[in-house]
């Protein structure tokens, strides 16, 4: 069954490029990479009940598990090439796991096409539902975005805004009937097909200090940053990026916690010199996902968070806010 | 948690390589291929209970996982340079989650170190136990070897020896107290250790004119380098290469169908023409698996296998012989 599943998802996520030299049904694939350019390369793994609840449409995973992956090219600056797929799939009739095949195969090609991503190999087993994608990526040599260049003094800015993704969970989760509201149906959006920022990335190459993409959400991710650069991070809570959509839904308090700790926006953090961020902000915009300064990096470890007060907000059960 | 696993796996496999400009614990891992040659990837993935019972050591499962792998390399004639990992496991308490993160670790280093392959990226992931992995490896430009190039007259031969791994499956799943049984212990030990002939692939560039490695059981290998070929194939059975140790713990027709029917064996099945099979059997000689003439390529399709009568063996409930 192997061979025949790997070859549908071959016809519906075909996408030529010159430089594959033998894709799918092989043993291996054989690709060609550009002279003068290293790879940046990237796994990540899907699990149902984990990462996606039971139920979810299967192009959603499709297009979502690719995304994750691209996100990753982003925050290094990279231009995707080519991808592989590992997809473990439960025992169940054959027309249910062609439907579900054809629909994940179209979500993922949906994002692969204009990205001119391959697919270049596969594995197909049985087991609980689960999808793991590597992906490869060009960059030109030593200009990889990495977690561990920022200086003290640099400017924090994030893509986009932030929190959607872990506002359009907690809608799912709550039962709430959301199928009629526009603004609950543009952050589930957000939720299942996160856009990764891969223009954005290309565009701050030589240019950010450090970069990570948001997908364990802000603190955690701008705390990466933070380790790997031997620094500390200040952010001011009012700057943080945050959607129409997601403010007209949920009050401050949520709809900041969801901005710093939700996960799955798979926006940008990155750190640049004063000097460049109106220039850097100006191309993000041009790109259309804009950039918003929202801290800076200082001496010291870990990310703090300031109010309008100037108050440091603290963790607590509630989560994020301003009484301890 | 993730970050941790991933760091303790990222030590205990450790591996350098003047080729990987950035390893785990980035968004990406980043490597520069060599100038002037071809990238050969593939990717497999192994779940609990279906591809290795419950209970399976851990060091096995790591050994195994990247075996799988390296022999897909090995059958395009490809070295290995990378490996990425996604690991999926169940929630359970922290020393146990240890305890099999180094044992895989331990299983999966001793046979990368040996090859210096180096693990790059990874991803852990909470879930039903899989693993699933992707590896990157070397080849001159146009000589990786193909299933589909197999020409009619071509002598079919096979590296080492088949049906021993499913032997060992058969042992372990018959409850047989196999502890003490040296020929036991040595076809179950083919069964979690399978050798990748990498050495061998390498060997084979630009004289076998197709090559697959027995994953699923010769026949149905074969049966590829037959369907991407556009011939048939002819087998002699008295000719497939049997193990004392699998014709010692099983009767002539169990052992016959293990051999031609039993997966995991990871030997090499390939195609060469007459006049090179002398001298390509005696460099396989000289590399310590050996290869076994077993049949030939003809016209037609499928492969067809003929007892020492001249019998065509046919296959029915009991497996392969001679009463269809």
């Amino acid at each position: 069954m192997e061979f025949r599943l790997i070859d549908r998802i071959r016809e519906r996520t075909a996408q030529g490029r010159e430089d594959v030299r033998l894709g799918i049904g092989d043993d291996a694939a054989v690709v060609a990479p550009p002279a003068g350019q290293e790879l940046a390369i990237a796994v990540d793994t899907m699990v149902e009940g984990v990462h996606f609840p039971h139920g979810t449409d299967p192009a959603d995973i499709g297009w979502k598990v690719l995304a994750v992956n691209l996100s990753d090219l982003a925050a290094m600056g990279a231009s995707p090439a080519w991808a592989l797929l590992a997809l473990t799939l439960p025992r169940q009739p054959v027309a249910q796991v062609q439907q579900f095949i054809d629909g994940f195969a179209d979500g993922f090609t949906q994002l692969a096409q204009p990205h001119r991503l391959a697919l270049i190999g596969g594995d197909t087993t049985s087991g609980p539902l689960s999808v793991s994608v590597a992906v490869h990526g060009f960059v030109p040599p030593g200009q990889a975005l990495v977690r561990g260049g920022a200086r003290a003094g640099d400017v924090v800015l994030v893509t986009g805004t932030l929190g959607d993704a872990a506002a359009g969970l907690r809608l799912l989760q709550s039962g709430a009937r959301v199928t009629e509201d526009a603004r609950a149906a543009y952050l589930i959006e957000r939720l299942h097909r996160p856009t990764p920022r891969l223009q954005a990335g290309l565009a701050l190459r030589g240019r950010a200090t450090a970069c990570i993409d948001v997908s364990d959400g802000l603190l955690a991710d701008l705390g990466h940053i933070c380790e790997a650069s031997a620094l500390g991070a200040e952010l001011e809570a009012s700057l943080l990026p945050r959607s129409p959509m997601l403010l007209g839904s949920f009050d401050d308090v949520a709809s900041l916690n969801f901005a710093l700790a939700g996960g799955d926006d798979y926006e940008l953090c990155f750190t640049v010199p004063p000097s460049l961020v109106a220039e850097v902000q100006g191309d993000l915009a041009r790109l259309g996902c804009g950039a918003t300064r929202i801290g800076r990096m200082v001496e010291g470890a870990g990310v703090r968070v300031r109010d309008e007060q100037g108050q440091w907000l603290e963790s607590n059960h509630r989560g994020w806010d301003h009484f301890a």
